[in-house]
C-alpha cells in the first residue's frame, strides 16, 4: 500500500531509476508513480488507493466552495515516444496523456478547459453520467470552444468507476494526435460490493501512431497501418515496469482510444475483468483469463493476485503491435542470399533496410548503426537480464518480488536455483538419453555483460 | 409502448419529420418507426413490443393453414446512403437492409425466396435453430436458387431472441453489396425469465461499404479499407434518431455483417447485454457497459433505462467509422501552411482535398463546395444546434424527453438553466481566479441560427 | 466417448477416409483423429476424454523418473495448406502447428526443445502458471535457444484447460511462419466443477497467412491483408470434417495466433464458452452464444450438445476469411461487361483474374484452369452434395449423426423428407398463390451427379 511516508522517501529514489515523469519538476509529484502527495493524502484520508499512471501522472486539484477545480490545459506538445524518437502531437497540460483526474463518488467536480490549440476543441466524460449539456460533444451538446477560450464542466459524480476523458470536435485528428486522459472515480465510503481494495492501481492507455518514417507529426488519416503502439504514449523500453508485492492485489485500468480492439495478454497469472468504462462488474460475472479483448473506446480494469515472482511480460497479444516502425511493409527476403545487395539497394532508395535471411532477430537494435531513416526507432530493443528482447511498442514489465524498497525499479529478478530453462546440450543426437539437469542456472553464463539481479 | 391507437395517429406526424422510411408510400407501414399495422396488432395480441428498424420496416406476411407466410425478393436496388450519396447495390424487397421479419416462439413459418440477382444465392437463417436442410448454405444443404427461381423454406421457431438472415452463396460479394436483414423471434406468452418487457425496441444493422468516391458500386474486393460506415445502411446525419421517454426500458438489438468488429458507444447510460443471436443470457451474466464490441456475425441486444434526459450520441467508438468517405488515405498537411497550393495540385490531380493545415474541422461540410469527385458525401456534416457536428458514418442521436408527442421527432433538448457547459473567459490568464458561474447558458448566444428545443 | 478399442479398429478406416494427419506413417498415430495409442491409454486410465487435432496430432511422452518428458523440435518445414498450395513455413516436429502436447493437472513436465532454425529461439508456455525463469521469454526470462542447441523447461502443472505454446523471440516473424501449438492439461482425478465431462473434444488453431500467389514461402511483414486463412494451417476444403453422435456434449478448444481477432460462427446450435487461455470458467458467467470473437493470443472453449443432425457450416464471419487467395484487392467490375478484356489485359499483366460482371460465383473453382498464378488456390471450391461450396480459409462441417461407424467420415447427410428446402417455381409471378409442398425433396434432382448420403 502507498503511503505518504514511503512516497516522500521515494522522490529521491525515483529520480535515481530515472523513469522521470513529465512532471518530474514538481515537488509535489512523485516521479516514479505519478503519484501527487495531494492524491495520497485523500486517499488516506478517504479510504483509497490512488492510482498511479506510470509514465505519466495525476492532475492536482483545488476546492472551491465545496467544488474540487480541475484544470486542463489543450495544447501542442513536444513528446518523446522513447529515446531517440520524437513528435509533435496533441495534449494536454503539456502531456500525452494528459493527466490523470481522480475524484471520489458523491464529489461535485468543475474542470476548466483551455483551449491553445488552433482548431476548436470540446472535452467528453467518457463513460461518466451526467446532465446532458456537459457531455461535452461539439454542435450537439455544446459549441466548440475556439481557440484562447476557457470553458467549464461542472457535475457531481455519481458513480465510481473506471472512465476517460477525450475531444469530440474533429475527433480523427485530435485523438489521433495524442488528446486523452483518465478520469478515475473512487467509491465512496471504501464501497467494496463488487471487489476487495487493492493493494496497487495502475492506469494504462493504448495507443497507435502513424508517425512516418522520418517524419515528426502523426498522420490522422491512417486508418490502420500504424508505425508506433504505445502505453501512455510511450514505446518499449520506454515503458516504466509496473510493480508489485509478492501477495498483493493488483489493479490494472486499461484504456484504449486507438483504432485497433486489441488483446492483452499477461504471463505468469490469472486475471479478472472486474469493470468497465460502465464502472464495476458483479462477482458473478467474473472469469479467469489469460488474454482480454480492450476494445477501442472500453475500459477494462484487470484485477489479480502478485503471487508469482519474476518478470512477468504484459502485452498486446498482436505480434506487429509489440515491434516498432518498419516492422511490416518491408520486402521479404527470408530464404534469400542477400550478401552485397542491400547496400546497392539503399544507395536507389534511401532508407531502405532488408528482413534478413534468416528472420529479423539480428535486427532488433540495428536501426541507427544502418544509417535508417531518421526519428525512427530499432523494431525492437529492450535490454533484458539475458540479452535483446526483440520487442518494442506494446510492452512492459510486471516485477513481482518478495519484498520491494518503495516504487524503486528493483532490478532484474534472481531466479531461484533449478527454476530457470536450460541447455541440455549443443549436439541434438544427445538429447532424448540426457535429460539430467545441471545444479545450477546453466543458461546464464553465456550472457556476458548481463545485468542480473537488483 | 406503442399502440395501434398512436400509430395511426402518428402516421401523419411521421411524414412532418421528413424520416421516410423506403415502403413510405405503404399506408400499412408507418413512415417513422417501420412497423406495420399488422406487427402492432400482433404485438397487442400476442403479448410483446414490436420491432421497429429505423430507416428500415418490417415484413407484412399472410397466414396459410397456419403457416406464417413470408415473401423475399433478391434484387439490385438503388440505395441512397444520404442525400448527394446513391449507388447501386443488392437487397431484399427494394431496400438494404432487407425489411425485417417478426414472428413468435413456437410459430410455424414459411419464406418463399424469389431471386431476381443475375447470379444464384440462398438464404441462411444465422443463430436459428431448424432441420438441416433449411439451413441455406449453397453446396452443402441446398442447391443455389438460380436467377429466376423462388424457393421455400420452412420450420418451426423454437427459441426466441435477435437473428439475422443473409446469403450463404458467393458470400463475400453478396453481403459486402448489402444483402442482409433481421430476424426477430418474440418470447411466447411474454416469457420474461431472461429480462423485463421493453417499452421501445429498435434493430440496428452495422456496414461497411466501399465505395469509391466517384463510383456508383459498391467494390466487395476490399478487406478492411471502407468508405462508408452505416447503421441500417444510412450514415449520419441521415440515419434517424432513436426516442425514449424519460424512465422506459429500451433496447437495441445490434447486428453486425460488416468486415470490422466495431465497439459501440453509448452517452449518458449504463447498459447491459442481455441476449445474442445465442438468444438471452441468464441475469447472472449481465454486466454494466458504457461500450461493448459488436463482432461480425454477431448479434448483440443492449438494454438500459433511458433516465437521463437529453440528446446522446450512439455511436461506433473508432474515430474513423464516425467519418465518412476520405477521412483516410489522404495527405497529412498538418502544421504545414498550404495557401496556393491546394488548387494547384488539384489542377494536376482532380478531385484533390487536403488535410487542414489546422485540423479537419473546417472541412466537415465542404465536399460539395469545394469540388470534390461526385458522389462523394463530406466527411462530417450533422448540424445541431450548437453548429456542425464533425461526424457522420455511424452515429445517431438518442433522443430521451420527459414527454414525447408520439413517435416524432421532439426536435433538440432544451438543457435546464445550468446544466451547459459555459465559457469562463476568453483570457486564459484569468482562469484560475475567475471560476463563477453565469446565472445563463452562456455558451449560447455565440451561436447564430442555432435550432434549440422543440 | 472414444475408446482403445474403436481407435484400433478405426486406424484402418482413417486410412480410407483419406484424412492423412502429417504423422500417419506412426503407427501409434491415428491418422482420422490425430490420437495417440498413449493419449487413449491415458485417457482412459486417469478419466479424461483425449484431445482429438484435426489435421493435426498428438505429442507421445517417455516417463523419467516421475517426469513426463516431451521433445518439441524448431525447424523449416514443408507444409501443404490444400492440395495445389504448398509453402515453407516453420513448425515442430515437422508439422505446422506442431503436435498438441497433452498433460493432467499435477503432473511434472520436462519438455525438451531442440532448435533446427537458423536463428535463436525460445518457447513461451501461453497461459501457465509456471516459475519466472521457465517463461521463455528471449532476453527477460532466458538466453535465445541457439541454432544447434537442445534446452529444457521443467514445471509443474498446476492447473487444467486449455493452453498453447509458440516462441518468444523474433516473435513477428517465427509466429508468422507457422510456430505453435496447442499444451492441453486434463483435470485432475475427472474434476467437474466447473462442467461435466465431453464426449468429443477437439483443439483448433486460427491462422493467417501472407503468401502472395506465387510465392512459396509467408511474409511476415503483412500486418492484416493475409492471404490464406487457415484451421490448424489448413484451408477448406482441406480442413477435416468435425464428428458427433447426436447427443453427445462436445468442446472445440480454439486458439488464435493470427493478427485479426476472429468471430467464429456454428450452425444449428446454441454454444456456451466455458472456459480460457486462463482456465474453466465459473458457469454463473456462461452465456448461450451463436458467434463468438476468439482474440488473437487467446483460447476459448466452445462447447455444446450436438443435439441436430445434420452437415452444419462452423467457420469465421468475416466473409473474406472464408475465401482463399485473390479474394480481395482485384479490381471491381461488377456490372461491367467484360467480354474479350480480360485476355487482352493478361496478355500485359500475367495472372490477372477480374471479378465476373455478375458476381464471383462462377470463379469458385477455376484458377487452375484460367492459368491464374502459380501455388494459388481457387477463392473457394469444397464440393457439397448439391454443387460447389462458394468458400475456402476458415471453413469445415460439423457432421452430426444418430449413428457413426467410429472416427470414419460419414459422408454427407441424407436429409428426412420434408426437411429440404425446396423450388416453389421459376415463375416468380406464380408465387404468392402457389405454397404448396411437394411430397419430396425436390430441390435435389436438379444436381446431377452429387454424392448424397452416406
Amino acid at each position: 500500500m502507498i503511503t505518504r511516508r514511503n512516497l516522500i522517501q521515494l522522490i529521491g529514489a525515483g529520480a535515481l531509476a530515472g523513469a522521470a515523469a513529465p512532471a518530474a519538476a514538481d515537488p509535489e509529484i512523485d516521479p516514479v508513480t505519478g503519484l501527487s502527495l495531494q492524491a495520497l493524502s485523500e486517499g488516506r484520508r478517504r479510504g483509497y488507493t490512488p492510482v498511479s499512471t506510470p509514465n505519466g501522472r495525476s492532475l492536482p486539484f483545488t476546492m472551491k466552495d465545496g467544488v474540487k477545480q480541475f484544470h486542463l490545459v489543450a495544447e501542442e506538445v513536444e513528446h518523446e515516444f522513447a529515446p531517440g524518437c520524437r513528435a509533435k502531437c496533441w495534449g494536454y497540460n503539456g502531456s500525452t496523456p494528459g493527466p490523470t483526474i481522480e475524484a471520489v463518488e458523491g464529489d461535485r467536480v468543475r474542470i476548466l478547459v483551455t483551449n491553445k490549440l488552433p482548431e476548436a476543441t470540446s472535452i467528453h466524460w467518457h463513460g461518466i453520467l451526467l446532465p446532458n449539456g456537459m457531455d461535452g460533444v461539439t454542435g450537439l451538446t455544446q459549441a466548440g470552444i475556439q481557440p484562447g477560450e476557457t470553458w467549464a464542466y461542472e457535475f457531481t459524480l455519481r458513480q465510481a468507476g473506471s472512465h476517460m476523458y477525450h475531444p469530440h470536435a474533429d475527433e480523427m485528428v485530435q485523438m489521433a494526435l495524442g488528446m486523452m486522459g483518465f478520469f478515475i472515480i473512487h467509491p465512496k465510503d471504501g464501497n467494496t460490493d463488487n471487489g476487495p481494495p487493492v493493494d496497487r492501481d495502475y492506469a494504462i492507455m493504448l495507443h497507435n501512431w502513424a508517425l512516418h518514417p522520418g517524419t515528426y507529426r502523426p498522420d490522422p488519416s491512417i486508418m490502420q497501418d500504424f508505425d508506433l503502439w504505445t502505453f501512455n504514449s510511450k514505446v518499449y523500453p520506454a515503458t516504466a515496469p509496473l510493480l508489485a508485492k509478492t501477495g498483493e492485489r493488483v489493479r490494472i485500468r486499461l484504456g484504449n482510444l486507438s483504432m485497433w480492439n486489441h488483446p492483452m495478454h499477461l504471463h505468469g497469472h490469472r486475471f479478472w475483468i472486474t469493470g468497465s468504462d460502465g464502472d464495476r462488474w458483479p462477482r458473478s460475472s467474473w472469469r479467469p483469463e489469460a488474454t482480454h479483448i480492450v476494445g477501442v473506446g472500453q475500459m477494462r480494469d484487470f484485477e489479480f493476485i502478485a503471487d508469482n515472482p519474476g518478470d512477468w511480460a504484459f502485452h498486446c497479444h498482436m505480434s506487429h503491435h509489440t515491434m516498432n516502425a518498419m516492422g511490416h511493409s518491408i520486402p521479404n527476403t527470408l530464404g534469400v542470399d542477400q550478401s552485397g545487395v542491400e547496400d546497392k539497394i539503399r544507395s536507389m532508395l534511401p532508407g531502405y533496410m532488408a528482413m534478413g535471411k534468416n528472420g529479423m532477430d539480428d535486427m532488433s537494435d540495428m536501426a541507427g548503426m544502418m544509417g535508417g531513416p531518421p526519428n525512427t526507432l530499432p523494431m525492437g530493443g529492450g535490454k533484458g537480464p539475458f540479452g535483446s528482447v526483440d520487442m518494442g511498442g506494446m510492452f512492459t514489465v510486471l516485477k513481482v518480488r518478495d519484498e520491494l524498497k518503495g516504487h524503486a525499479d528493483p532490478g532484474w529478478y534472481r531466479h531461484p536455483k533449478g527454476t530457470l530453462a536450460y541447455r541440455v546440450s549443443s549436439d541434438p543426437s544427445l538429447v532424448p538419453t540426457t535429460t539430467h539437469k545441471p545444479d545450477d542456472q546453466p543458461g546464464m553464463p553465456d550472457m556476458p555483460g548481463m545485468n542480473h539481479g537488483g
